[in-house]
């Protein structure tokens, strides 16, 4: 299913992507390719956003999850059970795809992430198992699940089927922009780990070797731009915090990187307060509820620093799992 | 274009609505039909939504109104402007069709109208005329300024190019539904003069002769409902007040009434509160931002007032124009 790249790492290609498309079509939300006058407007561009925080769980990890999940089933692995790691987006997403597909999910979380994010996680069907994030490893204690019980780790994003699972959003944009006439000119999405951004790459690339993709980052998490900039892997300081929850992973990905090397044109950053104005952006101009993490490709686009020579750009918006204090405090300014 | 029915006032009929779906093409937003698992496991059945707050000027006022201008430009009418009445969702919609059509609109407004509708609607290009609601009458303005320019009234529902137009929310419902293989067994939407539910009926039932149709209606402003019982047109009694600010018409219309009798299996009601628990539901679970009034349906369906032997249920949420301190408020609950 997976074919190598020129480098070590095995890179999804285009056609792993239509085949993602094919195993989550009926299961996840097909997701529209939206426009608004105000948002043209206001970017001076055509622009259209692509809303993945209407996506199942609220995030897109749902397309990666099931794709994932569907072909260990369809090539005939043993698949007693799926266990993953994650404080977020990710564990709903697992969490839903298993689901689906009838298969147990254990969810390796910390114990003090927050408690609507474990109770979603458990309305989802899933195990959850809490650690304690000072003093365990949840990447050894999901290894020590998935020898014990033999079940299938789901990892956030290196991985050829998470990546060509995420890419179905890509693959969506250029269906809905060919069947409106327009070519993607520019396409922005956020990026943490690199799952996302290197599927979206996968497909649009193929589809409009033209388009230029970008990377969104929160600042002082600008892994993959500067990582690019250098053109080799480059970690974040551990130290830093930002509201972007969702994107806070400490460097590119093994398999994501060479692929992002190859197919995007750069990073863009946006600053937490750039991504809470977004997020107001989006619930009053756009009637979407965008968490932070998932307004950073809206906020560098509305802070200008899209090329300002694309008649068509796309803004992916990747999730809406935000805390209502976090909501009204956009709301607020 | 518009054929007539048994009784007196000009119905459209089926054809009507896919005329204006051919008008609106291109330029309306084609929302989508979603759905959610914990809509489904809230709601005990295959629920889907369709997001009209999404649409154009955040209502789907714009499709009624787009549909009425062109065709009267099609018909070749002179048409040197457009006048319109309304505190909202109607205003921005009118100057949004009339802008993209390229006709100068004036919209005639109550001062004490929310501010952000107000702005909305002159940075869409629209001229405002304000109006005392205690001592003015809106429709003697805007006929004053239809006689004297020449200017062509788009009411706000009682209209057979309105009811057409808003109808073919009706008819993508009814083609989503055929794609996905399933039947709108029971559609919920809001209603206020009647407009949106009178053209959604006429697509729906034309194509699912067997689904219910439902008005869903703020408590105390339940004049289609009670109507619709009666047998007749029966008022609102004027001192009342709610938080659903797009549905306070002081009865059934005149051409919208005789539609509803005919295709409507009934009316629904939700309170304030009920409507303003959707609005968080929205935003939560759905991360969409609707509106008091475009919630009602959803309001009514979360408290389980729609019929419970349906498989599939249609929601539309109508709107999403909603102050930053009413989505807080709702929030904060």
């Amino acid at each position: 299913m997976l074919s190598n790249t020129d480098g070590a790492a095995p890179a999804p290609v285009f056609t792993d992507v239509e085949a993602a498309a094919r195993r989550i079509a009926g299961h996840a939300q097909r997701t529209p390719l939206l426009s608004w006058l105000e948002l043209d407007r206001r970017l001076g561009t055509h622009a259209f956003v692509k809303p993945e925080c209407l996506q199942l769980t609220g995030s897109f990890k749902f397309r990666g999850a099931y794709n994932k999940i569907k072909s260990a089933l369809e090539s005939h692995e043993e698949v007693p059970g799926v266990v993953a790691f994650s404080s977020g987006n990710h564990a709903q997403g697992v969490a839903a795809a298993a689901g689906q597909l009838g298969v147990p999910a254990i969810i390796v979380m910390p114990e003090d992430a927050p408690r609507i994010k474990i109770e979603n996680t458990r309305a989802l069907g899933a195990e959850v198992k809490l650690y304690d994030r000072y003093k365990e490893d949840r990447e050894a204690i999901a290894r020590a699940i998935a020898r014990d019980k033999g079940y299938l780790v789901v990892p956030p994003y290196d991985d050829p089927a998470i990546i060509a699972g995420q890419g179905t959003i890509g693959l969506e944009i250029a269906e809905d922009c060919a069947k409106l006439g327009v070519t993607p000119d520019v396409v922005l999405a956020p990026c943490s780990g690199g799952g996302l951004i290197s599927g979206i790459a996968t497909a649009i690339k193929a589809r409009s070797p033209e388009a230029r993709v970008f990377a969104c980052e929160p600042a002082r998490f600008d892994d993959t731009a500067r990582s690019l900039a250098a053109g080799r892997r480059l970690e974040n300081e551990g130290s830093e915090k930002s509201i972007c929850d969702a994107l806070l992973s400490k460097s590119p990905g093994e398999i994501t990187f060479p692929i992002n090397k190859r197919l995007l044109s750069g990073g863009l950053v946006a600053t937490d307060e750039e991504a809470l104005a977004a997020v107001a952006f989006a619930a009053r101009r756009l009637k979407l509820v965008v968490e932070p993490g998932g307004a950073v490709a809206l906020a560098a686009a509305l802070q200008g620093r899209a090329p300002k020579d694309a008649r068509t750009i796309v803004i992916v918006c990747s999730g809406g799992n935000i805390d209502d204090e976090m909501l009204r405090k956009a709301l607020a300014n």
